[in-house]
């Protein structure tokens, strides 16, 4: 697939992944869509992405729905941008929202994902940045989880993500305003860890990611990843135990665990030799397991 | 019903519930309870309400229960003051612990709800907080979880709401020393969102309800509302996301949604013609589905 | 059974528990872990204990696991140390993790328990704090989750803890980069709850352990750590309501409570006649229900 509003590089093990119509502030698209569902495979997929950074191109991060279908822009009916026909929920007949099911492609994702929020992140460009591990903002970032002020709900999986990353108080506060807020309020939040100058922003998210590449063992990474998310959705401390229990026994006999405890006490960096496209384990939780919704 | 212990003003679109037994501190009796269950039916019956501002009479928020069956107090064989007969458990026998019934009522309530803590907000004052979306402390409150300072526990479905609310690290701290504790020690632990000088703090909550009123559509609210706590209480987000793509193909397709984006695009105020009393989406989720406990 | 490498102490109503291998940096032992699950059984029963302080002797509070077994430390064929060949999963084969069992124990006791961490608590020595309840740190204390810089996996269900202790960016940033970071980025990113000078550590820890101790209910205390991680546990608020209404009406009808509202009626300080180890309440709610897995 050739990209036309999204850009991908990929350079010392990280790849960027920038939001690319910098004319319409970036605004959300079906193409956009398609395309970062795309890129997301890739990702998975190239043993030489240890780390991705999102960003966006120009001014904005992402303004939101690209409105130009006016008052039908969220009419299924209508105007079918905002909902992924490919999708449908399992009764068969409901389309998921469409910001959705960028947001749950990035749940699953082996590889740590970094947002870098250089604009306006506002609707759908807040709510597609939850699933992000890290969010760290430009001081020109803005935010609005402004839905309520365009009759519509706080989608693509945000009623998941927003309580758990902010707290259920902060959260309902920024989605019952509407309000659009600063880089600070996010900070203050505990929406981003931090609030940078715009010219240090991909510099540190990049270096973030470096710190990921430069020091772990990338099958370890993907897995960790997965049971953090699957341990954050488990019932009990037990059912979650039974998870690291399983991986523990099938990665503690593996290349990287021998490597990780050797270079360790020899006081030389790691080379680890397992590879996430060859050598995930068995044992790995899915994100988390899908349930028939 | 005409209240005897709460006050309850409507104006400018914002309920304001008074705890209303100042010469007792506020403190909660059963007869309390039934009032503001029944306030909290008005509110969510009235357009003409779209936020809600809860705050106490005099210099305290609400010292806690009644403690005027002195060592009897909780015993629900000696004094019933602090269960709902008229709620059991699904075990037929059980009467559900009093505090709680207004608590689960809060959760449900279609409408923001503000606590405008003035004062002393101790035991189930304190509890009574946490299903309210905001909290917005007087300098002069004070807070305590003092229940095993008096031989009881933690009630009012607190064991849901504090260790989601502040952490279960705090939550843990406050509830297993009892202590009574500072707005500034409440804001430090997230319990609150600010504290203001006593003369600021009923125009804060007003402004923040103002805020939601003037701003945002009724529905959407109230959908929302809905949405983050169900998601909260959700597995995973595939199930939550399923909850969001149903309202969004709902409520997308509505008068508020057309009215949000022509207005917007059109660069003026709102004007949303859809009503809680009338307009609920067929999707909106149950706070979250009521479980046979 | 005695004890090699803890030591272990009790006073005053506070057990003192020492990880004591000093010349290794307290590295995690299978002697550790059984002599440790032994003390919390000890703790348990014992009721001159209200509540439990955890610390580490030397410079250390514990650097990990022993790494002796070089390479092989991680695997189960090779070398045990690591995991609980008493404790399998419900599939009969797979070992727990053995730090996880020890995590386990802490979950479900009936006393408070707080970390005092003196120096480097890397690994399942980070994690192992996770389920108590308080953790504050010497300013000379420094965290490593270095898991996936050994080429293994996030363990002793920190998978369920860490995302609920921290939220779940600042858990993936931590867990991802594998980094060692100082106690001022703990007490940032909410790991710990205070940071004082080394010689005020333990002091500090003991004076919270006091407090519960000099002022609360050793039944309600032991009755609301079940709760709030039964809460922390419960899908909806109603289903943690029904335990807390059991609760309410067992123990609001005890001696504990009696006491606990006369004697603030009278202004003097409690004398709580119940016990733990005979005055349990039989609602007590299981930490949590502990499922087949």
């Amino acid at each position: 697939m050739t990209y036309t509003e999204i850009g991908y590089e990929v350079a010392d093990g990280v790849a960027v992944l920038t939001l690319n119509r910098p004319e319409r502030m970036n605004a959300y698209t079906n193409t956009m869509r398609l395309e970062t569902l795309d890129a997301f495979d890739r990702i998975d997929a190239d043993d030489a992405v240890r780390a991705v950074v999102v960003t966006g191109a120009g001014r904005a991060f992402c303004a939101g729905a690209d409105l130009s279908a006016g008052g039908g822009t969220f009419d299924y009916e209508k105007a079918k941008d905002m909902f992924a026909e490919d999708d449908m929920l399992s009764d068969g007949e409901t389309p998921r929202d469409g910001g959705g099911t960028v947001v749950l492609r990035i749940a699953a994702c082996l590889k740590p994902v970094i947002a870098a929020i250089n604009g306006a992140a506002v609707g759908v460009g807040a709510t597609m940045t939850l699933p992000m591990d890290v969010r760290i903002a430009s001081e020109n970032a803005k935010f609005g989880f402004v839905f309520a002020r365009r009759g519509i709900v706080t989608e693509a999986a945000s009623s998941w993500y927003l309580p758990r990353v902010v707290g259920i108080s902060q959260a309902m506060e920024w989605a019952m305003t509407g309000r659009v807020f600063s880089a600070s309020e996010a900070l203050a939040g505990r929406l981003v860890s931090r609030v940078v100058p715009p010219e240090e922003l991909l510099p540190a998210a990049i270096a973030l990611a470096r710190e990921v590449a430069d020091n772990t063992s990338a099958v370890s990474v993907a897995a960790i990843r997965r049971l953090l998310y699957a341990g954050l959705s488990a019932e009990t401390p037990w059912q979650a135990h039974a998870n690291d229990s399983r991986l523990m026994v099938e990665i503690g006999s593996g290349a990287d665990a021998a490597e990780g405890v050797t270079s360790f006490l020899e006081k030389r960096p790691a080379v680890f030799p397992l590879t996430v496209s060859r050598d995930l384990p068995a044992a790995l939780p899915e994100f988390p397991k899908r349930r028939e919704d």
